[in-house]
């Protein structure tokens, strides 16, 4: 799209994502005008439809490239072991680090959806499909070679991913705990929520990546 | 307020929050007019303005009786038991049946916090708060008896009901699970995250109450 208008179109892109997360975070993507977003940008309105035609275009780009980090993330992260509870530790880890930055574009992300066309709605929704059967292969392999006990593996999918996706509502970097203590307490919740029949400490503890990305 | 108006009034009273419920979770509170309010229940918007001063007094009036009833539902299922596991049980039985039966205004709950002024959003925090230490008094005491093994009680208090909560964003009744067999995997989940030292058949099973609701 815009991409192609060079280096200062690019920093106005940026800038009008960021401002829009932040907007819709606030306000809500209905009752955000795309005048307001030029207020907050300090561009006018219509130079705003140069880079994204529709506001509901904005909101798409916002999701998709939310969506498509998130797998990218996860597939830079991916262990090369098939053991299932390192790959769950690393999904674990992942996931925090990866929704704790991103507070307000997760936010937007789960609630905003009602605002998609169906079209993109399904998009939408066939990347999170991808990135959940991700996670519901990781408990099927633990299941199936007797390290995890699960009842049901969608069901443990999705109480994992709502339990990890709920840190960014109470965690604020600063507090009383580190990023690196938030996740090594939800690893060992996770570990015993699957039932995995292993050491506590060892895969429960954060990798060095965790760690350092604490550390920014 | 408007209880007094008699019958008709209560009526009244009862479809605007019902409309207003089900608008704002389509919508987002700051997108929804009172005008279009009056609109979905067949009243002048100036008539809302009886029951509902401004728009702030009906967000807030929503908020706070969810909050009440909920923490009525747990004072009404709550056991006598001084049991950690069966109290813990009793909870999630609770939160997940009132919140199945509560989507859209659960979603305004969480979501709108944003749009109340600091006093108001003072009050319902506080309700929140009591009901969440009821929570960790349960994990502290399973705790401190030794039948828990849990790491944080703050943040394992949190991450059960977000879990917990969660059912409702992918939950619909008719589909492949019933309310009780999702309670039952939810019960499970959270006694192995909670490292319960028991049976893992005999607290997990819900309760005839849960059976009952989900047979409605």
């Amino acid at each position: 799209m815009a991409r192609t208008t060079g280096s200062d179109g690019e920093k106005t892109e940026a800038a009008v994502r960021e401002a829009a997360v932040s907007l819709i975070a606030r306000l809500g993507y209905e009752a955000m005008s795309m005048r307001q977003l030029g207020t907050e940008v300090g561009v006018q309105a219509a130079a705003l439809y140069r880079y994204f035609p529709t506001k509901e275009d904005l909101l798409f780009t916002l999701m998709r490239e939310h969506m498509e980090g998130l797998l990218e993330a996860w597939n830079a992260a991916r262990p090369a072991t098939a053991d299932p509870a390192s790959r769950l530790a690393a999904y674990v880890e992942n996931h925090i680090a990866f929704h704790i930055e991103r507070r307000h574009a997760t936010h937007v992300s789960n609630m905003e959806l009602r605002s998609l066309s169906h079209e993109r709605l399904t998009q939408i929704l066939k990347l999170r499909t991808a990135y959940e059967k991700e996670l519901r292969a990781i408990l099927r392999d633990g299941a199936e070679a007797g390290v995890f006990e699960i009842d049901d593996v969608g069901l443990t999918a999705m109480a994992l991913i709502q339990m990890m996706t709920g840190v960014i509502v109470w965690f604020r970097p600063g507090e009383r705990l580190s990023i690196a203590e938030v996740t090594t307490t939800y690893l060992s919740m996770t570990m015993r929520l699957v039932g995995a029949k292993i050491d506590a400490e060892s895969p429960a503890r954060p990798s060095e990546r965790v760690k350092d990305a604490a550390a920014l």
